[in-house]
């Protein structure tokens, strides 16, 4: 396995494998790899000649005094991880090649960012989307790997490379959890101890919501009622929000018809953690 | 040459080339081919193994109550002159393989759509950047030719090229002219006969500022108030701008220090012509 850093020389790599007639996988991260990631890396590993698996953090999609700051870094330990799991090349290119000086272009994708993250984080999406949009023209993959954990951003992504004609086919993992069922995110380790069984709410919050769907019910408004009841029961528990949202649209529901996103954004403390289902009999 | 109108056939052409270790070409125009486009094809054919030549009427980048209707289409005549010049595949999309329901995925340079153009069309840089991103996806050229006509449009599509780090390298040629000035362009069909002679007032402002700029004169508003005389003398010339601009930045200039872009854009009648030059010693 090699790190790379330079943009050149990661294009040199990937286009050598490709004219051996080798298919890439890519698994953009922003690093502080977990279970989750592997997850992606073994898929691509899998189904693909060569791994690519890119470590930035991308400073354009956080907000102003969200955790670009803080957000964890654990290059060293993530390489092992990666080298372990069958990772050809880390590509971990700095801000400055990324977004040198007088940088100006941004790809945007309309309407899928009006709900949900969009929302609460406005200018994230353009700063995600964009930033991928730089990782495939570099990379140019075959299939790009993405945690359905976020599950906004990946349908948005898959619209972006299927509206500018991209090669490249986006696959969408199941989100991993720990046994409790809570969601592995790198943004897990910013929780204390009491945090971490409070933020159960966000999975136990699903399943009500998948019991309810079960038992019949097929009113949004009522499904959400009883999420936000379970949510509510953590002390530190603040609700950003708690939606029924078409999959591919991200619009909300009002009744559902099976295949709907369950979708949930819960502050524990000052910590902001996500997670969804798709609600389907 | 093939005419191939399915973006997969396109893709799968190019690729094919590509894999043979031949080097693509790619000139992208809306038609109504003329010899400014014939010198971009010659220089493509020149330069590359293979050369991709696009005809698309790009809808989102004409404002409303612009000329998207009438704008000439002259595919048989277009694929004459192509096919004599040595173009390998003419790429003829139509508009609902390029925009199908529900598109909504766009690319914006940003600051360099602030001036000329820019600001008496909005919009259409947007729709222009975003048509050839996607058409780059598809050919995924080597080298891409444009035509200095439109300076802030190959300037801008330099900077989306350069920011998303695609491969392609831009060529931007030179203009290409009547022998009494007329820069070539479709749209110099709309013109009639009285017209056509007006219109050189556009060609003979940006050869004042070439005189004045030579006779030592490196005060802007000075030099574009020489030009604005020129065109005034044309009864049916209605000025949009009239500019000393960075070529680079597209921003204003006050002061030239040489290599500044001197840019028109002229109503003569109904049509739109726009027309530049570099000041240089």
């Amino acid at each position: 396995m090699r790190i790379i850093c330079s943009i050149q020389g990661t294009k040199r790599v990937c286009r050598t494998a490709q004219k051996k007639g080798m298919s890439i996988g890519f698994v953009p991260t922003m690093g502080a790899l977990h279970e989750g990631h592997m997850s992606l890396i073994r898929a691509s590993v899998k189904e693909n000649d060569f791994t690519v698996l890119s470590i930035f953090v991308n400073p354009i999609q956080f907000g102003k005094g969200e955790d670009f700051n803080k957000y964890p870094r654990t290059l060293e330990k993530d390489a092992k991880a990666a080298k372990k799991n069958g990772v050809d090349i880390i590509f971990c290119p700095d801000m400055r090649s990324m977004y040198p000086d007088g940088y100006r272009t941004y790809v945007e994708v309309g309407s899928l960012q009006d709900n949900l993250c969009g929302v609460s984080r406005p200018g994230h999406f353009k700063g995600v989307v964009t930033v991928v949009a730089k990782l495939f023209e570099i990379v140019r993959p075959d299939r790009a790997y993405f945690g359905r954990k976020d599950a906004q951003q990946a349908a948005i992504i898959k619209k972006m490379a299927e509206d500018l004609n991209m090669d490249v086919r986006i696959r969408t993992m199941p989100t991993v959890r720990e046994k409790n069922g809570l969601a592995l995110s790198s943004r897990n380790t910013y929780l204390s101890y009491e945090e971490k069984k409070e933020a159960l709410v966000l999975y136990r919050s699903l399943k009500e919501a998948k019991r309810l769907y079960h038992t019949g019910e097929t009113n949004a408004r009522r499904i959400i009622s009883g999420m936000k009841k379970i949510i509510g029961s953590a002390a530190s528990a603040k609700i950003d929000y708690v939606k029924i949202a078409d999959p591919r649209t991200m619009k909300d529901v009002r009744n559902l018809k099976g295949g709907e996103l369950a979708a949930v954004c819960v502050y524990i403390g000052k910590t902001r953690l996500i997670d969804n289902i798709i609600l389907e009999k």
